[in-house]
């Protein structure tokens, strides 16, 4: 063997062993949020606190630096596959990122965002935004100088946006969400002046946690989940984490007032399970084991939960499987109602609980504010009165308090700027695909009612999942669907659903 | 703060790491036995084997050699906290230990018993120990090899024996195990000859899982078993995992037909578990956290167990609680009559099904067949021959194949030499500590008849559980009882409880 490719066998190793940490840590919080006992909490947190520091050290280790020295000459880059080119890119991004911050600066952050939130906490009880407010001041103020310190092109807030969604910028996303604004505020305008209200009454009902749980199980089997490499449990807040393409642990939650939302969490996490589980194999133990951006993961969420799971097309097929799964419940009550039900529109305060329409409008005010705050135009102590006016703009409706309003969000108080645009790019990205999948599989939604979502799976798997991160979102989006991100498709998705549904 | 307070907090800290990987990899375990989806188990034990790593090299790193040159200078230990002091006498222990073994000797040896333990299964499902003999002749070769490394006093086999049970002798064993073969025996004769056996017909009933385990529930928290602090989890084989003293997990199985399995599986597991459970919290994060030795340990599942759980007094509290689990399952049986029948003593060729008399008999041999596979009086070739020549002498019975007999313990595939004799001195420590508990709670059983078991989890946390690994278990052993090991205790408690079951 060459000393280069010595150089690259080890490095291979290296990260393969900071894959092993990810994974053990990704167990860790795993456990603490399905069953580890209170008590065992706070020393597991630190057990994960340690074993994340020796990974966030050996990103940055002289070992890492000597690495990534040798592998981007560009002789010996050249003579790289590409599969450990992108891995080398990948590390070095990390790597002169994380160099960039002094140690006690991080240390600080970590301290700050973590008290405040045990703060946001208190706040939002008690509705207080004064309380909160000088955490938040100080939170955006450090991320101002890690931004300094990384280096930005165009806006500042790049930088951020580039944590979550690498390469999405300012300036793509004005223009996306203008267009989205343009034609869904009218559209939510014109669901709500509609006569044609779904009824929803029939969901008012008590459904058993047991048959909630069958009716989920069967679900992730017809949806193709791997439940050898895979498992369902029951949390506060459905998740869905991939340890290995090999483990990929799915979380929801049975209501017993709300069957739709356990059947929604399912199935939107079994859509990011899918990624983690089909991935390609010869991306498995790399740092390209993984889905390659938020936007892209919650596309798949997105793409399953709602183009698919609350289609016509979809409960024409499963919704005997429901009916039959609590006997007598909805007896009455026609598929073509329970999809309307289901599709019900409605601006509310909550996003978390906002339709697929709405929840664009919500990611929109925060995106707004977020550029807002990084750019200078607005401050922090300000947020309350801009949060409630442009509550009122895009959703015509104002929050009665900051609890409601401007304090909703754990996010902000854990330093987390610039991820919510990911979850309107999901939506977006979604729409994208579904139009190039329709072209490519004809009949998409014949398959989905005869209950063949396996080519539909298959079809994600070779487009998506198995690339990991390979390519970059954008260039992953053009490869698939020929062009660059384009929220036409949501739009023509959206209004062309919902004239049928409200039958505007 | 001085230099040599200096290294001590290092140290200390240096420790807690190694303690966190201690309680990752821990559950790392857990969830391979509890739950983990087949697929990602080989990538999990390499995560396993990865960290385990990290924890051994940190063993033996430089900078431990550095901390314990430093804090075993005289001076320095002179001025160490009695806990400190005992955790570098530990580590010092490990790592001279561990320092002595080439590392590819190391990486050898665990390459060679994992391909054993699969050739083992092999064997032993083939029964054909001739397959299985090269390994297990390598295996002692290499036993004997580090022994060689590490050094010894007086017998070979010491220095195994020292990896389980510190300080523990073939002297001393050769001592105890005579005096219990002397009078377990013969009292094994008599019960067989007693015409007055137990009836145990109605145990072979059905019983329902859920209340099996309803039961396991009821009666964890009757022994004082903290849930906020663990959970029951089901499993093949029953054990107890400590991943630090606020994370105890037990795990039980519940075979429909046999309850008692269940209920006596509970019971020993939770004494395991109120050991970690109630170590002293000035010793959390050292490597004094856990139990001082396999024998102690063991000696704490089998007094709740054997003791505690087959006890009259037990039984005339609980039995009406179990048969209210079993609605009419065992209405016509008397307490007393159950008892009798959870006590039924009979050889039997299979040691983890073994009753509390009998499984004595069963370590002997294998003791006995350790021991002459170290000073060389045995050869690994001769050890069918010899399995059931000792089985026949202690046991009256003879195995009728090597599956049943020498191959049937997956241990020695696995190199654990010195292991087995922890389960014997678990009973005797367990006597042992009964009889002083008796003298300090005079009403024990009386305490025991009335359902009161936490005065009795109270006086073990006091005595033996918060100590941890502070003491070595012989000093701990007569700090608690004012006298060394003495089988005497468990051979009266032995014939009293059996004279009284059999009618002797």
């Amino acid at each position: 063997m060459s000393e280069w490719q010595q150089t690259k066998e080890q490095f291979r190793k290296y990260v393969k062993t900071m894959k092993s940490y990810e994974e053990a840590i990704g167990l860790l919080y795993w456990d603490m949020r399905t069953g580890a006992p209170k008590k065992g909490i706070p020393g597991r947190s630190e057990v994960v606190g340690e074993l994340s520091d020796v990974h966030f050290r050996m990103s940055v280790s002289e070992q890492m630096g000597g690495f990534l020295d040798a592998l981007t000459q560009p002789e010996a880059n050249a003579q790289l596959d590409a599969v450990t080119r992108r891995m080398v890119e990948e590390c070095k991004k990390d790597y002169d990122r994380n160099k960039k911050i002094p140690p006690e600066l991080n240390q600080e952050y970590v301290v700050l965002t973590s008290k405040a939130e045990a703060v946001w906490e208190d706040a939002k009880h008690n509705d207080d935004f004064a309380m909160f407010l000088p955490y938040l001041e100080k939170i955006v103020e450090m991320n101002l100088q890690f931004i300094e310190l990384w280096g930005y092109e165009g806006h500042k807030y790049n930088a951020l946006l580039d944590l979550y969604e690498p390469g999405m910028t300012v300036a793509k996303l004005d223009e996306v969400f203008a267009t989205v604004r343009a034609r869904a505020v009218p559209l939510l305008q014109a669901i709500a002046a509609s006569p044609y209200q779904p009824d929803r009454s029939f969901l008012a009902q008590t459904f058993a946690k047991e048959q909630q749980k069958a009716f989920s199980l069967f679900m992730l089997k017809e949806m193709g989940y791997d439940f050898e490499a895979g498992r369902l449990d029951e949390t506060v807040h459905p998740f869905a984490t991939g340890l290995s393409p090999n483990d990929v642990r799915i979380t929801t939650r049975f209501l017993p007032d709300d069957v739709v939302s356990a059947v929604m969490a399912t199935i939107h996490e079994c859509g990011h399970a899918l990624y983690e589980q089909n991935i390609g194999e010869e991306l498995y133990g790399t740092n390209m084991a993984g889905g390659v951006s938020m936007g892209i993961h919650e596309s798949q969420s997105r793409f399953w939960e709602n183009m698919i799971g609350r289609s016509g097309a979809f409960w024409n097929r499963y919704y005997g499987d429901l009916q039959r799964h609590f006997p007598g419940q909805l007896d009455g009550v026609e598929a073509a109602a329970f999809v309307r039900a289901i599709n019900h529109i409605e601006p509310s305060l909550i996003r978390i609980e906002a339709d697929e329409l709405t929840y664009n409008l919500h990611i929109m005010v925060r995106y707004e504010i977020e550029k807002g705050l990084f750019d200078g135009s607005m401050k922090v102590a300000d947020l309350p009165e801009i949060w409630n006016s442009k509550y009122k703009e895009y959703l015509g409706i104002e929050p009665p308090t900051n609890a409601l309003g401007v304090l909703q969000d754990v996010h902000w108080a854990g330093g987390s700027f610039g991820y919510f645009p990911s979850y309107s790019l999901g939506n977006m990205y979604a729409a994208q695909l579904l139009n190039t999948l329709e072209k490519q599989l004809p009949n998409v939604f014949e398959l989905v009612e005869a209950g063949q979502l396996l080519p539909i799976k298959e079809w994600l798997a070779d487009n998506i999942h198995k690339h990991g991160k390979l390519y970059q979102p954008s260039e992953l989006i053009r490869r698939v669907t020929g062009e660059d991100l384009n929220p036409e498709y949501l739009l023509g998705y959206l209004e062309n659903k919902y004239k049928s549904v409200y039958g505007l």
